[in-house]
């Protein structure tokens, strides 16, 4: 019988952080590629886009003015998911024809209060991530760690959810470079699961689980894409997405407010690094969500918290062809054809020079 | 204080299925759409394609070629995410450089044995479900309970995952009418979440999830899309996709192997009027990913399960908009504008007779 080999054999890898299993089938990334293309971003954007609702001094689809704004710029979503007003509700309200059992189980529905952001990255209408300055970057997280405070100092929030859709493949409808913060009084799905699990392994160890997955990783040196002094940005061990990563900062740490002065410099100079590499894999500007999670703000301690930031892009082999999961996926589970150590040795192999400069 | 209103404030619902929350936002689906468009399906395929590799009599990539196959046909993937092959595994060989709970916890991986096969539905390139006549979907209703028993019976599998992905926009590479068959050793994440979830109510309640969640629904008949003697169509209290919709059968049946003859005209029907009111609904070959949960194949008796069928349409506004499970969805947790409610209004509103065949 063949002995396992873990770069060729149909295998499962578990997630600690949300308790789940991918799927991983090295041998079939040999497979031909006839399904979709994906449109692909054009590298030729005007610095200023007089139709765009992000660009300074433009008007918004609800009648606003956008200021003359120089950096990070931030305002209320105007199509929010979430809304502020405080709504009344009783719990499981008198309906003679639902019995008991079926509104605690069937029917369960809370009204959810919340606050929607955007943040445009730059005033420039085509200056991503990876072609910002330093010091713009850094100007980027103080505007999360600003927003984090300002809105989990709201008495109804008690979670800050900072994230980023780029690219029209992960529905972006504006290149303009920004993100977007939903603010909410409950803990959402993949939080609640992220934080049972560090809860538990901080009860079980007194440590935290990815301070001491780092450290692992550190010492296996095979998914290390990014390191310097006080961040390391990987490719985990059960990574779904075929170039997903994570950045986890080297202390410990449960909140973007903690970051010392170097610590901001550090995490803007790996999101500049990651973001280029990202971009010179396909020579285009590389679609992905990402988001931070990190300590709630319903005012407990947490010390099971540590400060995150995921990366899921989905492109596969080349700028056009993404990863669909889709059947098998929503069905059973997630699957990957290219393992994560062959995504984070072809991740290292990138140029930090992003391709647009390079002659 | 206004009263909380389902139909028009943000709020949270519960899947008592997968244990996880679904933010929906009444309101939010007045936002304009100004992202991405996706390529629509063409009406007008050949009944046969000489170069797809589906077809009868055609050549695959592997070289074989297809019978002049009449009905459904199956065989196994040229591309399988999964091999046959056994793997003999040492669970924790010695590396020095990893500790025992790095190896338990951070870097814990199987290999998976299993068999992916293809199941087409008909010898007809351009010949849909909702298109078939109900007997072609009786005869593929068959194939799938002879595919779920021999796959069952090999002694390594576990679990026989039936699912179809419809549409270039669902990763499907080839418009002729097929879905898949995963079987493998494991129950995957997705389906062990919902046997947790079925488990846990029999033990409480001793009776089964879905049929105690089916009679409430068929008693409010709010979001009921179809029913007749033996299958229910519906909307999901916790749908997350716009117009997703779950088939339970009537009697408590854990698979699909216990359908009686007329059960399986019922499903046949049931499928047929669900996909032609779906392809109705934005005049287009409506795509999605399906697929059936139903009891594990490992030998035990399961009287926890219930076999039902999901359907994930990803179309939101029309044939070429879709809705995005992106950022905060990926980060935070499943979001959706249109209520369940009013998606199962629209469905109902829709022909049984097909747009094709209209006047
Ligand atoms: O097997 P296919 O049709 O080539 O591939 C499609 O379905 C699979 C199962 O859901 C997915 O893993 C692939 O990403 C998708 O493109
Ligand atoms: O808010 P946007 O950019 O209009 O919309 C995008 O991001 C949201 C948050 O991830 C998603 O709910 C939408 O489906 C997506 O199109």
């Amino acid at each position: 019988m063949k002995n396992f080999d873990i770069n060729e054999d149909p295998h499962r890898r578990y997630n600690p952080l949300i308790n789940e299993w991918v799927l991983v089938s090295p041998h079939r990334s040999k497979r031909p590629w006839q399904g979709q293309n994906e449109t692909v971003t054009l590298d030729d954007l005007p610095e200023y886009d007089p139709t765009c609702y992000l660009c300074p001094d433009n008007v918004r689809a609800n009648g606003e003015v956008n200021p003359a704004y120089e950096n990070a710029f931030v305002f209320e979503n105007d199509f929010a998911a979430l809304k502020q007003e405080e709504i009344a509700f009783e719990e499981n309200k008198n309906d003679p024809s639902v019995s008991e059992l079926a509104k605690q189980t069937f029917f369960k529905a809370k009204p959810e209060r919340g606050i929607s952001r955007v943040v445009c990255f730059s005033p420039k209408h085509n200056l991503t991530l990876p072609e910002m300055p330093v010091a713009a970057i850094e100007n980027i997280i103080h505007t999360w760690q600003k927003e984090y405070t300002d809105l989990g100092n709201v008495d109804y929030i008690n979670h800050v959810q900072i994230f980023e859709n780029k690219g029209s493949v992960m529905g972006c409808s504006n290149p303009h470079p920004h993100g977007q913060i939903w603010a909410q009084s409950s803990l959402p799905t993949e939080v609640e699961k992220t934080q049972n699990n560090l809860k538990a392994y901080y009860d079980q160890h007194g440590s935290n689980l990815l301070q001491d997955y780092l450290k692992e990783e550190l010492k296996l040196n095979e998914r290390i894409v990014i390191e310097n002094d006080h961040f390391v940005a990987l490719v985990p061990f059960w990574a779904i997405w075929p170039y997903e990563t994570i950045i986890i900062s080297k202390r410990h740490l449960g909140k973007i407010t903690d970051f010392t002065k170097d610590e901001t410099t550090d995490f803007a100079l790996t999101l500049k690094q990651l973001t280029t590499k990202y971009d010179n894999l396909f020579e285009t500007s590389f679609p992905y969500s990402s988001g931070i999670h990190q300590s709630p703000t319903d005012g407990a301690l947490h010390q099971e918290w540590q400060f995150h930031m995921h990366f899921y892009p989905p492109l596969l082999r080349s700028a056009s062809v993404k990863k669909f999961m889709v059947g098998y996926e929503m069905m059973g589970e997630s699957q990957r054809d290219i393992t994560p150590e062959k995504s984070a040795s072809v991740l290292i192999e990138q140029s930090d020079v992003h391709y647009k400069n390079k002659l």
